[in-house]
């Protein structure tokens, strides 16, 4: 008997009514003889309506408390499904993280899970129960609730998965799939059936927002297959998986792009060892995450150009930090605001030589002109005009033959 | 250092702005050396949002997972009011009922408080701390989350205070006490200083909405002295305690009466041993709360009239049980609908005689005539037609000197 873990996300358990649909796909596993355990979110709102109200009190909340505040979210959807399951004749209970207990570590509001003991899980599986547990939470050593951060549910999904010793993992989802690249904005897009971990991981902090990236390299550090389903449409959804070297022709995966980003460059910058460092120390402690950065080659040893992005609405704050910092001196402060990033992800390239040039000659026969360039082992990141945007996409997605 | 339990209601926390106003009066007693305990309800509106979100699912809907759905909502009242306390400086944290815990046995839905295990709290307290604790529930030897019933968090309170050995018990609602009789319906009204636990059980269980009779019982077998007060307005309240023979020139303590009851006589019932028995059984059955009896002595042996009350609601279903029934024959079926049940209420009238006589006379002198009489120690009912009510209890409000 295979033993599947299904994750069910905020959307899924929107409403009463999409509870009892979710409920319908739970029993389809249980008709296919699966031992089936089911991790579920706050239904959408529920989590936001909470922070409201604790903003309400303080933008400071105590964190401890915080944490108890937002586990309600889930113990709600988890009765309700195991409510609804018995209501239709499976055996069903739902687990809080304190009953099984979920034990995790770190500070609160961005715990990790370190260990689920499984054994009441085991034994309710046993007599063929349907065990609901709650996603995004835990306890910690003094057993007190903790919140495990964004996307926090599918990193219980997984982490069970793990500890249950599960055969797949399921995430079901608002959308049906990862996309090679986004379906809202480019009518080619399609599907990608299977996507290995550190393609995902690229495409997942690259803005596609199926999966956050921690939950993608718990994935990937813990070997669990993973599969992102739709829970509104009945599909065959993407897999997520260890690369096993068993390349297909296909040598990019995924195109990604962002919408608003800024370009900074600070003209003739009295060029020293750590003047890098000056500039970027009081954005990092402003948690202004500075993305592709270039630094021309300074000819006469004395002077420079510091070229980065960050988020279009960091512009701002970032113009005030440079101009109050006496650490550096330089001629000129240029801003870009209308820029965006395009990348091209696929392991592939690691063994296909000749991508880069490719890449450069697809956009260069559109006319579309390159502002600054970064790579990584598999990724190649261009910036370009934010106009340019859809047009670059378009011809990456034809030149690597996604269409 | 004195100890003090205060229980907020569900008004009292029923948005932000009420549970920064009920933080104030925790910081008033820790400002007068308390040591303070605050136990509180879920926000109002929530608890029965989850219950119609469970009748969506199922009237059926698991029990269990019925308590795990509405134990969610003290757990967001307690942290919000953790958290502003923090905010304001007061160190607090909450806890939730499996933390403690607070244990108990019975069933889901309608469990009892067993036992609160206080070590933490009183650490707690011992730092100066003010911890929150959820009312309502508490878990069963099996680590599952249950609830204690109507006006559980009450009942929290007062085995709290118990458990804690706490010199007072405040109970914080939406009204500032108990009233010789209901001050909407009567402009003479007054707030009772000071009540004795069995006449609050009469008035409990005659209607006064301030406290379920079974806290006042748990107040009362633990000899708990409570003191009822408002949460919006700060005026001194009514406090609940022992008697202490000490009785005060007052006899009458207060006056209830119901609004809609109905009568019914059963006319010419044949007489023998066990019909009252066979008349009442289906009614139990069915939940149906039979109040006032009196059955006509039977002068022939043969045949007697019975006489009882029920709620208004209950009347058309109860005469269909009448008629069903095969088990009883009688000549005639009469019923009032427009009756009600007018009570006087006072451990004075143990030691004090006459006040049936002058209960009687009061309510002759205004024409009122009396159609069923019930007493018991500290109690005298009355059934009158439901258009004398208002005029019956002002009459006896004065004739026992509570104007």
């Amino acid at each position: 008997m295979k033993t599947v873990v299904l994750k069910f996300g905020g959307t899924s358990v929107g409403n009463i009514e999409r509870i009892k649909k979710i409920c319908k796909i739970v029993s389809s596993y249980k008709k296919k003889k699966f031992k089936v355990l089911v991790v579920s979110s706050a239904m959408s709102g529920v989590t936001n309506d909470l922070i409201n109200k604790s903003k309400k009190i303080s933008d400071n909340f105590d964190t401890a408390e915080y944490d108890a505040l937002l586990s309600s979210g889930e113990q709600i959807s988890c009765a309700l499904i195991a409510g609804q399951l018995n209501h239709i004749g499976i055996k069903s209970r739902s687990w809080q993280s304190w009953q099984l207990p979920i034990i995790t570590e770190g500070p609160h509001k961005n715990a990790r899970i370190n260990n689920i003991v499984v054994k009441n899980l085991k034994k309710f599986l046993g007599i063929g129960g349907v065990p609901i547990i709650t996603g995004f939470q835990g306890v910690n050593k003094d057993f007190r609730l903790t919140t495990i951060g964004r996307s926090g549910s599918d990193a219980t999904a997984i982490m069970l998965a793990k500890f249950i010793k599960a055969d797949e993992c399921i995430i079901y989802t608002d959308v049906d799939g990862v996309y090679t690249t986004d379906p809202r904005d480019h009518n080619k897009a399609k599907k990608i059936k299977k996507i290995y971990y550190d393609e995902m991981l690229e495409m997942a902090s690259l803005g596609s927002k199926v999966m956050q990236p921690s939950s993608v390299q718990d994935a990937k550090l813990n070997n669990i297959e993973i599969k992102v389903k739709s829970s509104f449409i009945n599909k065959t959804g993407t897999s997520i998986t260890a690369s096993k070297k068993d390349f297909s022709n296909q040598i990019i995966t995924g195109i990604s792009s962002t919408k608003s980003n800024a370009k900074i460059t600070i003209v003739g910058v009295k060029d020293r060892p750590g003047v890098a460092a000056s500039i970027f120390e009081p954005l990092s402690k402003n948690l202004i995450n500075v993305d592709m950065v270039v630094q021309n080659i300074s000819l006469d040893g004395k002077e420079t150009d510091l070229t980065f992005t960050i988020k279009s609405e960091d512009l701002k704050k970032t113009e005030k930090l440079i101009k109050q910092n006496k650490k550096i001196s330089y001629k000129k402060l240029s801003f870009d605001r209308g820029v965006s990033k395009v990348s091209i992800i696929g392991v592939g390239m690691i063994t296909t030589p000749g991508i880069t040039y490719r890449m450069f000659q697809a956009l260069a026969s559109k006319k579309i002109n390159i502002l600054v360039i970064s790579t990584s082992e598999i990724k190649i990141s261009v910036l370009v005009s934010a106009r340019h945007v859809k047009k670059a996409v378009a011809a990456l997605h034809k030149e690597f033959k996604l269409d």
